[in-house]
């Protein structure tokens, strides 16, 4: 009987028979009549209901704005947050609702019982999709000016973000706190295989490998483990947070490498800012990695730790903040040049954002072909030019111009890259730009130009953002965890030039490919042009790919350890990606 | 058809039933008739063999030795070694054998075929069995002093140890190389979990613990991960292999603590041999853990580097090497003083060894109630005196005495403690102990005196060893695990000396209990005595009774974050024992 009120809920599908069971068993049956008012909008809310017979209506403001039957949820944002009764819900037909107290949920949560535990991520999940679904809604229905609209798009943005901020710390608490778990990936059940897991087997593979250090490869998991290494400098956009508040994301970035490239990652947060010594311990870690993904740490720092870690080390070592972003602009570009049949050559780029992202992406534009002297960075002082007394690495790019500000560089300049801050770029000044401008605004999560405002200045430009709701997301995890995958099958040396434009290109590559359903993505009507310059990041074909072109590029350039067929290796990464 | 290959082999029943399809279609059906031999003894093996019908007998020059019947597995040690057709076997009855190639195996097991990995678990885990079998055997009939025996048990010595290497290098590459996998604790499936999982939701959980540090415990993985570090300078027995050498310890390390206490461990392998360098390198990584456990780290450095990683540090760190055989003998110790009446103040104490493990295990006999002066070290120089000139850590436990040698020493002595080298203890030395000599023999895998030698000396010792084939084995795995988890758990800042404490007096206390079900022991007619002083290894009550008194103690003494509720405590340790 209790199993009957999941049965049409769809959301709770995932959840097993007897977790369900525990959960129907916290809540109690409510039969209702047409017309009556089931939640009211703007009280508190201290449960949520999963309606089991009936219809309702969803009512904003007396508006009716959905209609719900059997199977449906209800009032689950109040899990997250009490003062969340955003819409009232109304009886159309007679019917019952099973009433789940949320305190019940929050009790056996505390008390680590697996189907709450499961319960709140399952609503969770759903809150977060019902969010990003009202936003895009609002977002389509903003065309015109209308000042009730922007008002409530404001409110409802206030909301959101009150939102997804309780849901993200309820998320990393639930259950074991945190994200990773460490497994064993052998049988360790009885003592017979710990005799050869531990003391006195494991003897064996230690005086292998003191004889032939290489062996590690074939007798511990170095082979297949990156480390993600800060020193919590520069955190996403937060600045100098620190080694310990740096955690999550690390942990995040190791959630990254398992999911997409079944890579496992583990994080460490290095109290230590000073340069020399901290690249001192990251050397020291060398024989614990098979590759090193240094995170979020500062410039200009960044550039020395990163140099002479890899100068050190007989490992990859790749500060993703630098080129993750570099690669695959740098795919955006061939592509964006390709469909306005622009030579790279000849194409004027101006950089806003000067940092570590910035300056690695302009440098490794030069190295795609563009030319030195048609490159202009600019940052918060403006124009970056010889003379300008910088006195650091933004030397190296300084430009021979008299030009001093980022209106007067971008005049006539065919791409635009921002890595900088939100609304940088001036609809003035992309009217400036020259015919087909190509407009890569970064910054997140406001762009350097709104996307909607820069394709109504003009209906020529081709834009690429860092965010996921707009065509063309430049998102980092399309590179790493496929970049180190390849290095480290290969047992590479390094990540050298040769293997990240080998992935550039395969990225660039497969954006000029049909959308298979071998690619496992959602949206299955894209076509290579201006609104699919880049792959999706769930493209499950992205792994044979990229990591295919990378561990070919590591072999040609001799930094392999391992020579892999490459027919062989595409063909084992394809059948991996179909099982992830 | 093909599936009934596998329906009677009891060794197979683990293995899902497509994978055992996959492994019976490599093999053919051989038929053969009473009195015909199937494997000659001293042959080569290219195969091994699923009995299907009949009975076989299996034969040792020309004696039988076995008889087995349909299910099952002979000649499975040619898949570890071609030259072990150590035993012949021929037909009693008409049957038929399913005959499978190795090379076959081990071609599948290339391509990373579960099905062939998981057979190779499968008859690995049974091989070490059988030679575990086989020597329990020999060693209850190697009573005499028959000349043919001793050649036997030597021979097989050897072929046991050729066997194991072979597996043990073969365990550790098969599949996956290494035995640890870092997964995501939390669903990271779609767009909508990686969006809290990672940016934007994760800067939630980061600016958290930027304003408050121990927020970390409850969003990260912190507060249920330990970093096992290592410098490889002491590895096992194998001395300073280095750092890269070590990390087969390391891991198997780690999986000792996911076994036993279900908590998270990440070794690290830091080649860095200077002590002061270690410390700060140690000492930078503490954002990342929540406990230290330093692993096989020479002495004396290692006193030093755990002193000042203690001092340094807000977290546990605890040189197992050290503390976990000084605890578990101190356990040891308490009851045979309990079983034979001596007071442990009392009581002459000697130890042959003088490392790290001996220094330490000695210190603590005397936070135990041994009187300082009752006590004499000795090492290769024989007794540790005042005067001597060592000139190092050694001169906290010079003792004021004309004795010299270790046969000096141990005259009258109640107790003897080696951890040294094989053979130390001579029958004489033994036999010139005072009344119930209360003997721990602890190097590995040789004791310090052959435990059936001592018991043959003298039928009044009480004797322990480091081996799992004797009774009363001091495995450090009994304290480890469970002492980090209760630290972890209250959120010590470190593991002081009443926790260590109170780990001993829950270890001694659980021998003293009787033997319920469950504790999940194979041996259920243990009950306390001679040769039952120390819980088994695999007892599952350890969990619960050790971290909860650590924990508890961690509370008393003011070093835990978080007051745990004792009775509430051990219930959920309880439970998870259970399902572990």
């Amino acid at each position: 009987m209790e199993r009957s009120v999941f049965s049409e809920c769809e959301a709770c599908q995932g959840l097993p028979a007897e977790e369900q069971a525990v959960i129907a068993a916290l809540g109690t049956e409510v039969h209702f009549t047409p017309g009556e008012v089931l939640i009211e909008e703007g009280s508190r809310g201290g449960s949520f209901f999963i309606l089991t017979a009936g219809r309702v209506e969803v009512l904003k403001a007396g508006q009716r704005v959905a209609e719900m039957g059997p199977g449906a949820i209800l009032g689950e944002m109040a899990l997250f947050n009490e003062d969340v009764r955003t819409s009232a819900v109304r009886a159309l037909e007679p019917g019952a609702l099973h009433c789940i107290p949320t305190a019940a949920i929050h009790q056996l949560v505390l008390q680590e019982e697996p189907a709450a535990i499961h319960m709140m991520e399952t609503l969770g999940r759903l809150m977060v999709r019902r969010l990003q679904q009202r936003d895009t809604d609002l977002l389509q229905r903003l065309g015109g000016d209308d000042p009730a609209l922007v008002r409530s798009m404001e409110e409802f943005g206030v909301l959101r973000r009150r939102l997804l901020s309780d849901w993200a710390l309820k998320y990393h608490a639930l259950g074991k706190p945190g994200k990773l778990e460490i497994v064993a990936s052998k049988s360790v059940g009885t003592a017979a295989d710990l005799s050869v897991a531990y003391s006195p087997g494991v003897a064996e593979p230690c005086l292998a490998i003191h004889a032939e250090p290489d062996r590690s490869y074939d007798y511990t998991s170095r082979g297949h483990l990156v480390g993600v290494i800060t020193n919590g400098t520069a955190v996403l956009g937060l600045g100098n947070i620190g080694a310990a508040a740096a955690k999550p994301v690390m942990e995040g970035k190791a959630v990254l490498f398992k999911r997409f490239a079944d890579l496992d990652a583990f994080d460490l947060e290095i109290a230590e800012t000073d340069p020399a010594r901290f690249i001192d311990i990251v050397c020291a870690l060398g024989p614990t990695f098979g590759g090193i993904n240094l995170e979020d740490i500062r410039s200009p720092e960044c550039f020395e730790i990163e140099r002479e870690c890899s100068r050190r080390m007989e490992i990859p070592v790749f500060h993703d903040d630098q080129h993750g972003t570099a690669i695959i602009a740098g795919a955006g570009l061939l592509n964006a040049l390709e469909l306005v049949g622009k030579p790279i050559e000849e194409i004027r780029v101006v950089f806003s954002g000067a940092g570590a992202a910035g300056f690695t992406c302009a440098r490794y534009f030069v190295t795609l072909g563009v030319r030195r002297e048609n490159l202009i960075l600019t940052d918060v002082r403006g124009v970056v030019y010889q003379g300008r007394g910088d006195g650091n690495y933004l030397e190296e790019l300084a430009a021979d111009t008299e030009l001093r500000t980022l209106a007067e560089a971008v005049r006539g300049a065919d791409v635009f890259v921002g890595v900088s801050a939100p609304n940088i770029l001036t609809p003035d000044m992309l009217r400036s730009m020259s015919a087909d401008p190509i407009v890569f605004a970064l910054a997140n999560p406001t762009p350097e130009i709104d996307y909607r405002v820069a394709l109504q200045t003009r209906r020529d430009v081709l834009m690429a953002t860092g965010r996921s709701d707009y065509p063309n997301q430049i998102n980092n995890v399309i590179a790493f965890p496929y970049i180190f995958r390849g290095a480290l099958d290969a047992r590479a040396r390094s990540i050298n030039e040769p293997m990240k434009l080998a992935a550039t290109h395969a990225i660039a590559a497969l954006a000029r490919e049909p959308v298979t359903a071998e690619a496992g993505v959602e949206e299955t009507d894209l076509v290579f042009g201006r609104e699919y310059l880049i792959p999706k990041p769930f493209d499950r074909r992205l792994l044979s790919r990229v990591s295919g072109a990378v561990a070919e590029a590591a072999t040609r350039t001799g930094v392999a350890r391992l020579a892999l067929d490459p027919a062989d290796y595409r063909r084992r990464l394809e059948r991996l990606a179909q099982t992830m």
